[in-house]
């Protein structure tokens, strides 16, 4: 296979700064660095934000803590700064390599006396150690000359409510110098240590301010190196963070950049090789699609299921860090197929937080459980009442985000059931997960109304995908969810009686459910389902065809102000036909088997010209239902937008005044869901697998791996002929079907299937 | 009785222009006459409003028809125009004679060469032919002097939204000068003719482009005397309009100016017989509440059933001439208890629309009866979807007037069940007001949902009497007036069974309702209604209690812009409690008896520091629960800001940018309200009436007269003391509550009670 690993940038361009600090980001799901620059500030973003540590200082929300950058360095030489802030750079790269998660960078400076000055360095997030940043910084001249090397832990951060810190403590211990905080609302302890260890080049070192300053004489092309071992611990899995911090650097200092380096290609490797993806005939793409699952890896929580994939990932702390219902419907299939564990963290986060979904459903009236809409590491909902502000009056203005968008509890219901039906983990029924998908279901009864005269259910004053259209009635997406949530619960039941009967009756008596039942059950039998109408569309919500029906042209004509709101309450959308994001044609992607070819192609046709795509949510939907219906060059077209939305930087900076930039993990996700679920048709079926390719022109075949009910396979897809092998011995049979006939693969031999 | 029948202003303020308009118009039902100087045309608003005559232009909205000025007059001396707009006046003096619905004005100008010329004008609406504006105009001067008055029809004529006539015709015939107009959308004809009979002074005559110029020679102090006989003819009564105009005023001048004036003191006079309020001891609240009552029948349809009251009167086209629901619920209780002609007229009014009303229904997918929220003589809703218009981005706001205001079908089917209790007229069930009634409560079944786990019916996005916060749920004014449509639905079906069984049996099968009882029984039985929480304050939608509490003048201190809308989707008041007018109040204040007094005071107490009172219609019904309750000082306080509108202009010109000027009928009905039913504290109750007095401190005595099931009574209520006449011979005897005890008045003897 034939891949370009390196993403890179050449030159200095300071606007390219913030977008760059997202391009170039590394992460190990412990923590992400921002792709900035060593000698950058708070002014360029520079951020290291954790998982798993929030905080409110009254300032705005609750958002995710950046930490002190223990990565903050710059040289000097004649009194003069070499940064890309300071000084003139003859040259400059930024690259990031993927296939080890390491940015590196290279400039070399022009001194006024004649002299080059390169500065290099190197660093990544550890995935062998994640408490740990690495770095290697290296400075050359071409000639002999004095310079200094200046670094420490920089403690005055980019947050974007301001300051997290309640107290922030300087310590030193065996030549480990760090910095150990304790953040305003919770009293939560995180510690930031590094360990500098020069390896070439004479040097003597002092200290100003808490700063490390390197006195450097270098001879004509013999390089200074100096590493720097990094480490943030923090209270959720340390218990003395200043003493683990401490460990982890001597550690890490002695095992040395080099064999850490290793252990990164290593684990990074093992990570692309669960996913297999090979696209032969088509270098960029191939690049796009594994540059998105590095991304998507990189805030991956391996390691806990405390937390799930927040929707800027950790690229910062835009979207208050929370996580959002794309976990479940865009980032989950990739997991659920190809690394379950990981997969099974996302879902067990939501168990976890069951209570506060309870919570949630009582404050507003209702029984069972409303995830949240922005879920953080408490399980309680960060969304603000009050999320955006009208750029007209200056006024914010009231969103219902939170209060409306109810088919999040249908997504977490679908996500853990569909993550059962991948990879056949039923324990995690008994493990809490069965309440969850009840306890969603008797939400959903408690939220319905009941239309006597049309003896069905409904659902009203509701949000469903495209958030552009707020409160409306009978949102297809959101009513189809409901009903298979309803579905899934009495499913869970039956198979709670037949495998687990004690269980069974336990439950039910714990969560008061006996007499949910027969309501789940006449919730099922009686919701209302918009049908294809006219012209086979079905209407996003009761009255939605009765929107003014225009062109995004003419719609974006009508702009007065270049950020301002399209949507809710009163943006230029909302009573128009323009929507923000797929919907239907989201639905129809999930739940194709419940809508013919025909219904799929109609409702893409119709609602593609009227989605602005101002959600990056969006493209890749539309590039999965059209792979899926057999449009591959429009899926293709969107493919590529999805996949490369982080590297060209092609998405919104703003809504209305609030800045959303960062990286992109649901476009990530939806990427690979493109790839597989979309190109390759993979989905679970009948217990077992469909597999329904339609390969773009370009693409000569595709390979990826997948598993199945706890077997591993990889397949190759070509122009008229699947092959399927099953990697892990002692599987049973896996039934294939493929364009309706059925096929099986065998543990012994690859399954060849021509279509 | 010592009544001050003349309302005065001195001086020339063009700031007044607009507002004098107003507060000095005339009228008869037939047509208004804003109360603007015959020398005024389009740029001061003058107007003459016709009612039943509408015309969309497509310029904006569909709105009443202004007719050519028929008044139109001015004199000249010199060269100089005579007229406040032109000439310097040394006194001017404007006023209105409520006795004989008379505008008067008188202005001194002194000319150049020093001599003083006094022009005086009297006009009326005639109530004897409806037909007729009838004027006289005086000119005279302290010297011997020549000078000419020009008089014509002014057909450049103010129009909100811009001319109204396809065509215009000039016409002549028989000295009758005219013009016969078509409206453009559906070619109505309307005919404005007018004699001019000069009744003293010499002078010859000539005409330059249609103005009759007149050249008067003047004796000193000997006045030119002319009289003008203006018809306006519609097509809706008259078979040709010119040749019935022509006719009108050719008798008119027969019968003469002071015959015809004297007809109006007589006609006038018996209204103000037939509501017979006479306040002891503040003639200052006399004067206001009979220039109310003045206005409130200036603009009732005494003659026809085709139209109701619009909501600004014919002062203008404001509002789209349109009929709202304040109709029944604020103009329609004095006259079913003092002028039942006029207040069947009103009722039959929807009896007539209610084919209107089951297609609106239809339109939105219901069933039943939705009436129009801006009713006009088509049955259609005049009110469109996008009502204003924001002021911060110039974009039309998408309003809910007319989709959510559902409670309008309600006011309907609660104000012809009040107009049968009083008058006692049930033969208008069987003219269509059954039906009416039915189809209300059949619409309301088919808007409703039931919550299965309440048990109960609720009504979802909908907009209640307090506008300011649009698509509420469960509205306590909207859900407890829906519950009283149930019951009279149930009532009609039982008394048409009882009295009317074969009525009964064919309009079962006409309108196909047999299994709708069951449904309005279902309905009348669950519907949910709010009940008194803590504080036993009823909160006025689900979720009101949590919105922002604050006080009036911090709501007003957010203000950007001056007319900025204060309601939704986003204005100030959306996310507080501040409401813009009485709701829940109004609820008590109607469905007294199905609250404690304690309930309504604390309710009274909660409302009104939030209530914004940004509608006039909300002074009166907080006057009116006040005097229910016995806060007779706070209830005297809101009865004169209520009868005093319109004389102090203290009132919104703009919702937005939308011009609300004119006079308030609602306002105008609310002070009866609050004198008769209010402080004398009359209703009807068990098939009797109901008195129960709390007279403010400064009145001595409050007499006023009603009627009940056919016969009239005067009553009068003295500190401690009511007396009750029956005026109607023959009549039965009349129940009388009173403070708990019951009374029995005869016809033969007045019924004295000490309270």
């Amino acid at each position: 296979m034939c891949v370009d690993w390196c993403i890179r940038e050449e030159g200095v361009d300071e606007k390219k700064i913030e977008f760059l600090g997202n391009k170039m980001c590394i992460g190990n799901g412990y923590f992400g660095y921002r792709g900035t620059l060593e000698e950058y500030g708070k002014d360029q973003l520079a951020a290291c934000t954790v998982s798993e540590i929030f905080d409110d200082n009254g300032n705005g929300w609750r958002e995710p803590v950046n930490v002190p950058n223990g990565l903050y360095t710059w040289a000097e030489y004649a009194g003069e700064k070499l940064t890309v802030l300071d000084a003139q750079a003859e040259s400059h790269v930024q690259e990031l390599y993927i296939d080890t998660g390491t940015h590196r960078r290279e400039t070399v400076f022009a001194a006024g006396d004649g002299s080059r000055i390169k500065v290099e360095s190197e660093r990544f997030a550890s995935l062998s150690d994640l408490h740990m940043l690495v770095m290697r910084c290296q400075v050359s001249a071409d000639r002999d000359l004095e310079l200094r090397v200046c670094t420490g832990i920089d403690d005055d951060i980019w947050n974007i409510n301001g300051n997290h810190f309640a107290e922030t403590e300087i310590q030193e211990k065996d030549g480990v110098d760090g910095i150990v905080c304790r953040t305003i609302q919770d009293g939560r302890s995180v510690a930031v240590a590094a360990k500098i260890c020069i390896t070439a080049g004479a040097s003597v070192t002092d200290k100003k301010q808490d700063v490390t300053v390197i006195h450097a004489s270098l001879k004509k092309d013999v390089p200074f190196v100096m590493e720097k071992y990094t480490a943030i611990c923090k209270e959720t899995d340390c218990q003395d963070v200043w003493e683990s911090a401490v460990c982890c650097c001597m550690e890490s200092a002695e095992r040395g950049f080099e064999f850490l380096k290793e252990e990164q290609r290593r684990l990074w490797g093992e990570r692309y090789r669960r996913l297999g993806i090979e696209i032969k005939g088509d270098e960029e793409a191939q690049q796009a699609v594994l540059y998105s699952a590095y991304l998507l890896y990189s805030s991956a929580p391996a390691h806990t299921d405390r937390v799930a994939i927040p929707a800027r990932g950790l690229s910062g702390q835009v979207y208050k860090g929370a996580m959002f219902w794309d976990t479940e419907i865009y980032m989950l299939p990739m997991f659920a197929f190809c690394d379950p564990a990981i997969a099974r963290n996302l879902v067990m986060y939501r168990v976890r937080n069951l209570e506060g979904a309870r919570e949630k459903a009582a404050e507003y009236g209702y029984r069972g459980a409303f995830y949240p809409w922005e879920s953080q590491e408490n399980g309680k909902d960060g969304c603000t009442l009050y999320n955006l502000t009208d750029i007209f009056t200056g006024r914010k203005i009231r969103t219902y985000f939170r209060d409306k968008q109810i088919h999040i509890s249908a997504d977490v219901a679908y996500g853990l059931w569909k993550y059962m039906e991948v990879t056949g983990d039923k324990e995690i029924l008994l493990e809490g997960a069965a309440e969850v998908i009840l306890e969603c279901a008797r939400f959903f009864y408690s939220y319905a109304y009941y239309k006597k005269d049309k003896e069905r259910f409904e659902f009203l004053d509701v949000t469903g995908a495209d958030e552009y259209h707020e409160r409306v009635n009978n949102d297809a997406y959101t009513n189809y969810m409901i009903r298979l949530t309803a579905k899934a619960a009495l499913d869970v039941l039956d198979l709670l009686k037949r495998a687990y009967p004690d269980r069974y009756e336990e439950l039910m008596a714990e969560i008061d459910y006996r007499d949910e039942e027969e309501h789940i059950r006449d919730l099922y039998e009686n919701i209302y389902l918009p049908e294809p109408g006219a012209g086979l569309v079905i209407e996003q919500f009761d009255g939605y065809l009765k929107g003014e029906d225009l062109s995004l042209e003419e719609l974006y004509s009508r702009i007065i102000k270049p950020n301002e709101y399209l949507g809710s309450p009163t943006g230029l959308t909302v009573n128009t036909q323009i929507i923000k994001q797929a919907d239907v044609v989201l639905l129809m992607s999930l739940l194709g088997d419940a809508f013919t070819e025909k219904v799929k192609e109609k409702n893409w046709e119709y609602y593609e010209p009227r989605t602005e795509h101002g959600s990056s949510l969006s493209t890749c939907i539309y590039a999965l239902l059209a792979a899926q219906v057999g449009k591959t060059e429009w899926a293709y077209k969107y493919l590529m937008k999805a996949a490369k939305i982080d590297l060209t930087g092609d998405y919104k900076l703003y809504l209305g005044d609030l800045y959303i930039g960062g990286t992109h993990p649901a476009a990530n996700g939806g990427t690979w869901m493109v790839v597989v679920q979309g190109f390759a048709g993979l989905d679970v079926k009948d217990g077992g697998i469909r597999i329904d390719p339609h390969l773009p022109d370009k693409w000569e075949e595709l390979k990826f791996c997948f598993g199945y009910a706890g077997s591993r396979y990889r397949a190759a897809v070509r122009r008229r002929e699947i092959e399927i092998r099953c990697e892990s011995p002692e599987s049973a049979e896996l039934k294939v079907t493929c364009r309706g006939k059925e096929y099986l693969c065998t543990p012994d031999e690859s399954l060849k299937i021509t279509y």
